[in-house]
């Protein structure tokens, strides 16, 4: 296991346009490609790129949605996990499950079309956490 | 003004010792050098390096430090703040005063050594985010 790049922060919202504003009118910055629903996750998302790396806008689709319910307790939103990639998916969930690192969940495929799943935040240090195999691994 | 690098997440922690425990055990990951105080922030600091960013580890300094109270509502410790990097601390202190949003304190010396300021979160979405001069712009 090696530590692998910081793919993005992702931040939760009550609205993307809002948050697509507030991105503009303080950092000058634009999302990378328009906001889009992944109904499986029950949210919506849009990336907004740094130069290094994203921060990805994730808004509750219905009152199901895993993130509504931090939207309830911080209604303006804000931090909400973040995302490390690793080059085999498989090998990291063994690894995880190996160590008793309690996962959230199946292995399934997140905003960026290749396989991820979440780390307990109890088993973190308290940081909800995004497994997510590189793109560039991906096959 | 452009977006400029996301320098670090700042993941708060009642104990650094603990928090690099979990980061080796999990990822694999050590920190780039030895934990230090910052005396004037009120904090000790560690970073651990992801190969295109970093966590910077931050443990109260005593209960007057500004983490002390997120502690208290988050006593694992979790996600406390975003920065991302600008060439010139002046001007972004100037853009941000000029369109309005709150800035927590005064501009100060860094974990990084080069000038950082914090903009309230009430004004970004609910994430707290340090603002601070890159390493290699700095004079």
């Amino acid at each position: 296991m090696k530590f692998g790049r910081l793919n993005h922060v992702g931040v939760a919202t009550p609205s993307i346009e809002r948050s697509l504003e507030t991105y503009r009118t303080l950092f000058g910055a634009e999302p990378s490609s328009p906001p889009f629903d992944l109904p499986a996750q029950g949210v919506r998302v849009c990336f907004v790129d740094a130069p290094n790396s994203q921060i990805e806008l994730i808004e509750p689709l219905g009152a199901d949605s895993p993130v509504a319910k931090f939207i309830e307790k911080n209604p303006q939103g804000g931090q909400h996990h973040v995302c490390f990639e690793v080059d085999d998916i498989e090998a990291a969930r063994a690894h995880f499950e190996g160590i008793g690192t309690r996962i959230l969940g199946p292995t399934r495929i997140g905003a960026h079309g290749t396989p991820i799943f979440f780390l307990h935040p109890k088993d973190t240090g308290g940081t909800l956490t995004e497994i997510m195999e590189s793109p560039s691994q991906s096959h």
